[in-house]
């Protein structure tokens, strides 16, 4: 638990060095599916303050078990993905400038090119807004199931983030590390893909075969990128 | 007194550490209501030389009753908006790259999200522009009227900044420190919002009921964002 | 000699210092009125390297009257400036992002904003292009020559910088410092401008009362702002 | 040998201290022409924990001739460019952000002002899509001949780079340092292009004879930009 604690806060921490985060927005959250616990940020703490000790523990009721801080407001957002999708270890939630805007945008994230095809199998998708009665009740409990929804039968690895309508994004991996790697990489495509779409307003997808290659050179069983 | 211009200095301070002024444009003051004084950044000083001992104190006519130096030469704006709004512990006023294009623009930042909505319960209002009498006599007393007349009836701190036609932005708060806060925020949703609408020409406002759970999230007597 | 020496030194190193060049595309020059000798950033030379000593010394025919290296190849164009106007001290020439943008775009960055009105009394003029035979024969000196055409009757430290078609900005002021700062200024408009003329493309110029209002409040005899 | 292992790792380093390269996208290559063999960074190691003893060394078949690690995926592209253009002595790809932008437009970046006729004599071109054949069989070898076929009988040292179709850029020059250096160029006009036409619509191409004269001022026996 204690190393759990170590590679959130160290995950958190990576947030305002890649840029993603201005004050307190964003938070990541880390699991230990044998104990059934999830590691998460404290609500609204600035993360030059941010220490290892800070990180709470809450149970899949989001009831805290250690910690003296209340989790981030979106702990019932990260609850339900990973009840949901038990091949997930990390779940970042940021409000990135470029994914962020796409989110405002009401639109996917267009898979244009292969920066994107290393990362994600297709359009990064963008939930529907939630209603009325959905925000008033449990409204973080309903982004995640909106979130879960809009995932349909994506496999989550192969999809590893979203962009919430009027919100931001979403992202997850096999490891709190992997969840903010896809983070850096959304936001980073959403800029590219809003660059491309304004130097061409008849931009056409990202061809079908390259699109397979390339997430394929990066995952699964033929992958050849990297070390090995 | 020498505890709110420590706390001026640092304010004036953050805003170069944020990104949110080239050379010496920009200025934030503090208000000490029991004394009705209001320390103010000297006028035209570069940051790097500005000196805890360099803020400026005034009387609400405007005179200087400490410091060696000229106040800002936005002084007066910041005077009406004390006066006409007693909530108000802090004001800044920059040019920062995205909220000033707006302000150029002539168009209030429409509310597109939730960052936004986290800070302001609505569009971020831009002023009528200023008549050629207003400019040729007290312009920058002007500047004030109008940023109180835009506002009508809006509540300040629900609206915590504006943008002045053809200038550039004003945001206050309860403190010095809040007022940079929000001038942090306004500058990123500003930038936010001009990529959003280039992602999209036909993009929706937030939905009502998403901007008001996001805002009292944050505010009032229901809010359960940090540690409270 | 000397402290010319270092003060165009000091002006070229902040070139970099306030990101507007990119390896070695960019000089700086001032000028000593009574000698009439003119002090130039070497050509070619990456500013990690430069230093005081590496500056060139040139006489108003650009034969070099001192230092070890070849002058910027763009001193032709200072020295056309020189000539033309006895009340400019030194001259900048980057390819800053935004401003070669317009330059290249073929259009003058508009006055659309008080952050332009400070320093700029109207728009910053884009020249016409050259002629394959200006461009054939003595093409920096002719460089020079179209500034001046372009310039016509304005007064140039009321508009302290220029683009030149395809090419980019050059600026100037009293000194080599004050050059140097109105191409921060003019970099930082030209992006703004371009931003605003994105968010509302029947955008209007700013109001012509606003523009001679601030221009006015820091140039001239009744300036009041700074510390006078 | 190990002068040019030294040379690759510096300019492998070099492209995120220019802000070219996020997590491990890219790699730098140089070739020893007496011995055909070619340094390269091997495949998927983050460039804070790359040391000169990890460059991998292949021969012209791409075996792996000295080297504890895999060399790059993208090598086979490298071989068949160094193959067919013995002039080059250097090679680089990255995903960055706005020449890869320009690359998922499907379109040439337009040679639209002098700071890209300093380097590239025209257009910097885009290749065709490549064929599903192509990418299901030695896809990396197939984007090396869609180079070559694009390139036809440009002179590889005149436009030394390319925007390979829904990829990203390659560049190179007489040596790996050359070919960032070409990297860090082709980004920044891939920006300024991208601004330059948003301001203008109907932009015009940069004039012939001064494309024309800005490439000879710094190529070829004419040259006379720099110490010479």
């Amino acid at each position: 638990m204690e190393q759990l604690k170590q590679q959130v806060f160290a995950a958190n921490m990576a947030l305002p060095a890649h840029g993603l985060v201005t004050y307190t927005w964003g938070n990541v959250s880390g699991i230990d599916r044998a104990r059934q616990w999830v590691v998460i940020k404290p609500s609204g703490v600035p993360y030059a303050e941010l220490q290892p000790a800070d990180m709470v523990v809450v149970n899949m009721a989001g009831e805290v078990v250690e910690g003296a801080l209340r989790p981030s407001s979106d702990t019932p957002t990260h609850l339900v993905l990973y009840q949901q999708y038990p091949q997930l270890g990390g779940i970042v939630h940021t409000h990135s400038t470029h994914a962020t805007a796409w989110a405002q945008a009401g639109k996917p994230i267009p898979a244009l090119g292969t920066t994107h095809a290393d990362y994600f199998a297709g359009d990064i998708p963008c939930t529907r807004g939630l209603s009325a009665g959905e925000v008033a009740q449990a409204y973080e409990h309903h982004t995640g199931l909106v979130i879960v929804e809009t995932l349909a039968d994506h496999e989550p690895l192969h999809t590893p983030g979203i962009v919430v309508y009027q919100h931001g994004p979403f992202c997850w991996g096999k490891t709190p590390e992997e969840a903010v790697h896809n983070a850096v990489v959304m936001e980073e495509v959403a800029k590219m893909a809003w660059i491309s779409c304004g130097i061409n307003r008849d931009i056409r997808p990202i061809d079908e075969h390259l699109m397979e290659k390339h997430f394929s050179r990066k995952h699964g069983p033929g992958a050849y990128y990297g070390q090995g």
